[in-house]
């Protein structure tokens, strides 16, 4: 019987973890996909303390960091979890076993959306990438293009307007839904450019990116990196069961404290509604405590049922 | 003129400049305490990628950090904030100057509650600690006391009773004001000794702490550590002119964005209600992101000004 299992090897669950464990409670981490969305991460520009570093690298950090404190981890999906008449949970593993715990702690993030677009994925971080403010550094001095048609699409053109000479922004429909504001700043922009009803048709690059075919006809051949800025799911289907609050957007309403409204299940990183949704390693290890220092508060004031 | 001025290097000062930086707004960092209460933390055990680091170093870190990316960093106190009729502000520093800005960062965390007891101060750091959660892990397999009566206190003692052989409980008046679970689960515990009406009234040792005299007549000569969990006030005399909303502990009431109802003004780190009031360098950077991605939005939008 486990005090907590942490569902996600990502950010949010390794410091989660790291804090389980120093509150000395018996805790494990178990995730199919190691390091989350920050292990796909090619350079990390942004985790305080690291001025540069590989995702994978920074993740092998965490991990070590909370197996030399006493946690464990494995490598396994979680594909059902029941809570017990006795309010503790039973977790059922892809791979056949089923693990007892008082705790559980959600953290396993979200899927980003991909156009699906022939060469994307070959491409996914040679030129290609989801996510402005994590890579628009490395692309500084460079014409880009972003595509996506609200609020993320168009912050990221602003933002990406003031360190690169042109940015296109492709946007599908006729029109943007990004908030006025943005669209009145975005057509103050010489340097960018909006073309509308435009698709991506697809990436070509072998090593890099090299040329993108739009839905127009037309192809972009002097733009070195395409930010694909159309949002991403919480992966929330695995608590489907527990009928949790969601928020407009799909991601878990928590409150203060990480807590659901399911005794003793916790959420906590990109899948939850806080940090004003702002997907980061920095926030997800803030909440990640915040989450471990509640777990600890929980299984203290139940400390009967161990 | 500034796009950001950030008021406090703590954690949360640095990670918010180092997302302002990134996100190309020319930035200055002002405080008169270089890292922040992280600096004063010999030990950090907590903060995932750093399996154990000296506090000042890794607020050297970051301070490198966010100078690498074009950040500004200076060492004063501002001693006053005023919001212009074109609602920039107008920052005066303890050494005369005047800095101008568009937007503001506030910063600037707690202080501390002390018993002000004799040896205290000289003792701080060598077995006088004032938190639990941090710095607990170093005396597993000691005897320790916990100074307080409320919930910061209770919780801390049920923390080192899990790592600790005997617990000390020193509660001021004659019964705590903590929560009544917590009050329960404390008497539960065989290895906790609750002490009531007792205050400390000098702390004595050398090198490190030898012994606690208390205002019972009783001397305790095997605590190894002491952990006073008496609370922090947040630091908020720099904006009461603003009349900003607090939360019944005084902590600024931010919104999710870490915005407040002063446009352009935001705040985040310890001095926020967020983040469950649980104040970790971990939380601190989380809010930091936060704040700068919604600097950068208020300056996208406003661009008009600059």
């Amino acid at each position: 019987m486990y005090d907590v299992i942490i569902i996600g090897s990502g950010a949010a669950g390794y410091a989660a973890g790291l804090y389980c464990v120093r509150y000395k409670l018996k805790t494990l981490i178990v995730g199919n996909q190691r390091g989350g969305q920050s292990a796909l991460a090619h350079d990390i520009e942004n985790y305080p303390g690291f001025i540069s570093i590989k995702g994978p690298e920074l993740m092998q950090k965490f991990q070590e960091h909370v197996i030399q404190y006493g946690g464990e981890v494995k490598d396994d999906e979680v594909i059902d979890i029941s809570q017990n008449p006795d309010k503790t949970f039973t977790l059922s593993l892809g791979l056949g076993e089923k693990l007892q715990t008082h705790t559980v702690l959600l953290a396993i993030g979200t899927k980003r959306r991909m156009l699906n677009a022939p060469g994307e994925r070959e491409l996914d971080g040679k030129g290609i990438t989801y996510c402005a403010t994590c890579d628009g550094f490395f692309f500084r001095g460079k014409t880009v293009a972003v595509v996506g048609g609200g609020d993320a699409a168009a912050t990221a053109a602003l933002y990406l307007a003031e360190i690169c000479p042109k940015v296109y922004l492709l946007v599908r429909k006729e029109k943007m839904r990004a908030e006025p504001i943005w669209i009145e700043q975005i057509a103050l922009r010489q340097n960018i450019e909006v073309l509308y009803s435009t698709a991506v048709k697809a990436f070509h690059g072998t090593a890099k990116l090299e040329t993108v075919d739009l839905s127009t006809g037309r192809t972009l051949d002097d733009v070195k990196g395409v930010f694909i800025e159309i949002g991403a799911e919480p992966n929330t289907a695995l608590v489907d069961k527990f009928e949790l609050e969601k928020d407009a957007k799909g991601f878990l309403v928590v409150n203060q404290d990480q807590s659901t409204k399911i005794p003793g299940l916790f959420a906590a990183g990109d899948i939850t509604n806080l940090s004003n949704h702002f997907h980061q390693i920095a926030t997800a290890i803030g909440e990640g405590s915040v989450a471990a220092n509640s777990l600890f508060m929980y299984r203290s004031a139940h400390n009967d049922q161990s």
